[in-house]
């Protein structure tokens, strides 16, 4: 479903006579095979067909779900219903079992994903009935006995109470962003309220540097607040890929470039790091450090540690189409419009044309902060000055609203030049794993070390709060790679522990763009330094 | 059979009647339950009396040799031989099986400990077949096929090609002391230089600064060089007393202070800190830092810490006798002799007297450095200069030799002043979990600071590489407390990540020795804290 759903996205920019014969012959096996009464999930029709929605765990809404986006995606690119007219049965067969009879054995998904769906569903069919569904599973989660009542699905308590980013990553993420696609719709205060606390707690306590998500494998989940080491992260790449959903949901509810802020920051290094420079293989995890020499194991047990290099293929195929699906709707990211403004949310080369708008953005961002703009049909323009940018320059008058530079538009180019260039970030105290560390990026894009590249202990180096770096465009990465100039720790000579401090030596320490790691085979990373300061 | 030793231990310093007559009962029941043949082991002999010596990892070879240790000290305290007869018998048994027939199911233990008390057998009955035993079992191991020939019981080669501390910490300490013992006896060169290595691999590479051993839960195990997590260290109790026996071991093969600077290192540590100040509770495992907020669990499992409050009882009774033993005979490691001078390997109030030979030491170290000593019947007084200490005082004219400062004996007093103030430690660049740290001592002291005592978070405070800190003595620790002036960060407002550095406030950071943490209910707790440096 997510396959089809990134295929149809190419082909509305693309049109692919190739992939079209693709999903229609999928479509057919589909409509040949569906149930009489609109079911259709392939594992219980051919293996429990006794069983239907008597197992929360076993994601058949979620499928569903799933399938209902491919639906939409393919009918709004080629104009092609068949799909659609399938997962329109199914989704008034799930009406009929959970809303109407409520005869299946668990009352919400186990996994979210359906109330996302649903709503896509009522905006393109403009059938009300599909969002009074994702209303319906949105209010009921976690307001009934459930046959498991813990916080793994969000099910702990009614949605408009939680306000604390828990369990699994992913679910939260597409739970959330449901809800947010709801409120948009409904302008349901208490929904939103609820909404503002989870993202804030998610990006203000939760999120690693890189945008992660998920602070441990142990049911691919979030743990507590500030909770963030680095080697142990789990960060799915969907996690991410959830995030920018739901801030981008959000950023629908409320003008505030915090929430293009974090679609930034996680788009370009924990989900891009999810995919490798060929395009071919994949994390699920995205671990922000890799220590070789410490994954131990013995006959009793080994040390549990992510990946260090991505894979072409994984038993779940959850992560590589969500990346599909995702590069390929990129475009939904770039611009948003409200009232007589158009919102300039990502930097990246496009043409915008919706209605009478229409804009043009050139721009190499993020390798350099220069963005050119020409915009028709709308009088403002409002560019997002992006979190980590401490100066910048436009052609323009301009004033600040909620982290937006707002342009009166006379039609004429826009040239907005961002400074960008390296420099450390620090994390907060209250993060353990970062105390007294330094990170290195510049622009959106975070930094790393590999071992590749620099042969000796990467805990070794010492960085500077002031950041001198030489830049390189590396043509592999089509980014700029940094030599950092700073010092390295030596060991000491005959023991462990010493009262005199370790001496150092001058040292250049490279770094990549995280995003790029891994793709020169099993090597260490890092991404936060020991810092002096 | 610890228990045993222990009381055994107890009774020869100061006699006791009802130690005396609980022993005697258990020795009537040994001799009333053992085999005709001299096997005894209550777990086969109940159970599984066809299993004998068919399982290597079943402990048969170390509960004997315990029971055999036990038996020479009950002889050795109150002259009784019954339960040493018994052991006697045993042990001629094992060596009809091990050694003569070679019928058992393998053919060295699976936990190593007899090879010590072999030595020992040796030693109080001068019988050599002890010895020659011992000489077997060590010359034996990795050197046949084992069921299993892996490192984790230290089969994996032979044991004079052993280079690398690994596997179970205290199955390998007991292992190097007892060829150190053995090598002690017959002069074994190659046997001597491979304890050399495996005692440099064990201090230089892989002890925590506590002298703790065994960086995983896994295997209760050594792992890689350098790696030494604080919050995840197994550092089990019996691992530290096993450097004891080893390091005491090496001072007898060789004249150097190192071995009794990690003796005394591991025992104000290390050790102490597996015992309640009320001497009724226990840790097998000594963390180096405990973070409670990070206690994850959910319904996919949880994350693995160790236990932050001792207990009394334990379902494997191993570490609280074996401080029960060490710390009755603590006498064996204050002092050494060798030709015609007098080693004060150890600071502890006593009276020695042995043959000739006495000396009366005084001193409230650690508390203070002074020392005072009076020595009769020995030319020469060699008092250790500890790892730790900059500078001291002699009263008398004085030579280094090996670590040791080397006094011509008049019969005077010596006096001796170590100068203890607290001061920060530096850890090797190579331990990447205390990279850019510090931890604070006073001379041999370890110390740590307990969230009890300090409301903020431990991980915020930031500690000058100078310190300067207010003592004061503590009657419930019998030690020196410490407040440390230093910074403490803040958190950040707005954000987990900026290009600011954290904003900081000066502090006092209150620190007890680590031997004491845990001892005022479940609290965090740290040693190496972020250094300015």
């Amino acid at each position: 479903a997510k396959w089809i759903e990134g295929a149809a996205n190419i082909i509305k920019k693309t049109p692919s006579p190739e992939l079209e014969a693709k999903i229609d012959a999928i479509v057919e096996n589909i409509k040949k095979n569906q149930c009489s009464d609109g079911y259709f999930n392939i594992y219980y029709m051919v293996c429990e067909p006794e069983n239907r929605f008597t197992n929360r765990d076993k994601h058949e809404l979620y499928c569903a779900g799933h399938l209902m986006e491919g639906a939409i995606a393919y009918a709004d690119a080629t104009g092609k219903r068949d799909f659609l007219d399938c997962m329109e049965k199914y989704a008034d067969y799930i009406y009929r079992v959970f809303v109407e009879e409520k005869s299946a054995a668990f009352a919400t998904p186990g996994h979210e994903e359906i109330e996302i769906a649903l709503v896509k569903m009522y905006l393109f069919t403009k059938k009300k009935k599909y969002l009074d569904m994702a209303a319906h599973f949105i209010d009921t989660r976690g307001a009934v006995d459930e046959q498991i009542k813990d916080d793994y699905n969000q099910s702990h308590k009614p949605v408009r109470e939680q306000d604390s980013a828990q369990g699994h990553s992913v679910r939260a993420m597409y739970l959330y962003t449901g809800m947010a696609l709801l409120a948009a719709q409904t302008g349901d205060r208490e929904l939103i309220s609820a909404c503002k606390k989870l993202w804030e707690d998610t990006v203000l306590r939760k999120m690693y540097v890189t945008g992660g998500l998920g602070s441990t494998h142990i049911g691919e989940a979030f743990t507590v607040p500030f909770d963030l080491s680095n080697d142990q992260a789990y960060t799915e790449t969907c996690a991410g890929i959830g995030l920018m959903f739901f801030s981008n949901a959000m950023l629908a509810l409320e003008t505030n470039s915090r929430y293009a802020d974090a679609i930034e920051r996680v788009l370009y290094n924990g989900v891009l790091s999810g995919l490798s420079l060929d395009g071919k293989s994949f994390f699920y995890e995205n671990p922000l450090e890799i220590n070789l020499n410490d994954r131990f194991e013995s006959r009793y047990g080994y040390r549990r540690f992510p990946r260090s290099q991505r894979l072409e293929c994984f038993g779940c195929s959850c992560c590589p189409p969500n990346i599909n699906r995702l590069l390929s709707s990129l475009g939904n990211y770039v611009y948003g419009s409200e009232g007589d403004t158009l919102f300039v949310n990502q930097f990246i080369s496009s043409t915008l044309s919706s209605g009478d708008i229409s804009c043009v953005q050139t721009t190499n961002y993020p390798n350099n902060g220069c963005i050119k703009l020409q915009a028709k049909g709308i009088s403002k323009v409002a560019v997002r000055i992006p979190d980590w940018c401490d100066s910048f320059k436009i052609n323009k008058p301009y004033e600040m609203m909620n982290g937006y530079a707002v342009i009166l538009n006379d039609g004429g180019e826009i040239a907005v030049d961002l400074d960008i260039k390296p420099k450390a970030i620090f994390a907060d105290a209250r993060i353990r794993h970062d105390a007294n560390k330094i990170c290195v990026t510049r622009g959106p894009i975070v930094y790393c070390a590999e071992g590749v590249d620099n042969p000796e202990l990467l805990h070794s180096y010492v960085l500077p709060s002031k950041i001198e770096a030489v830049e390189e465009f590396n043509s592999e990465f089509g980014l700029i790679t940094l030599s950092v100039a700073c010092r390295r720790r030596l060991p000491f000579e005959g023991g462990l522990y010493s009262g005199k401090q370790p001496e150092t030596e001058s040292a250049t320490l490279k770094l990549i763009p995280y995003n790029c790691f891994a793709n020169r085979g099993r090597t260490d990373m890092m991404i936060w330094f020991c810092g002096s300061y």
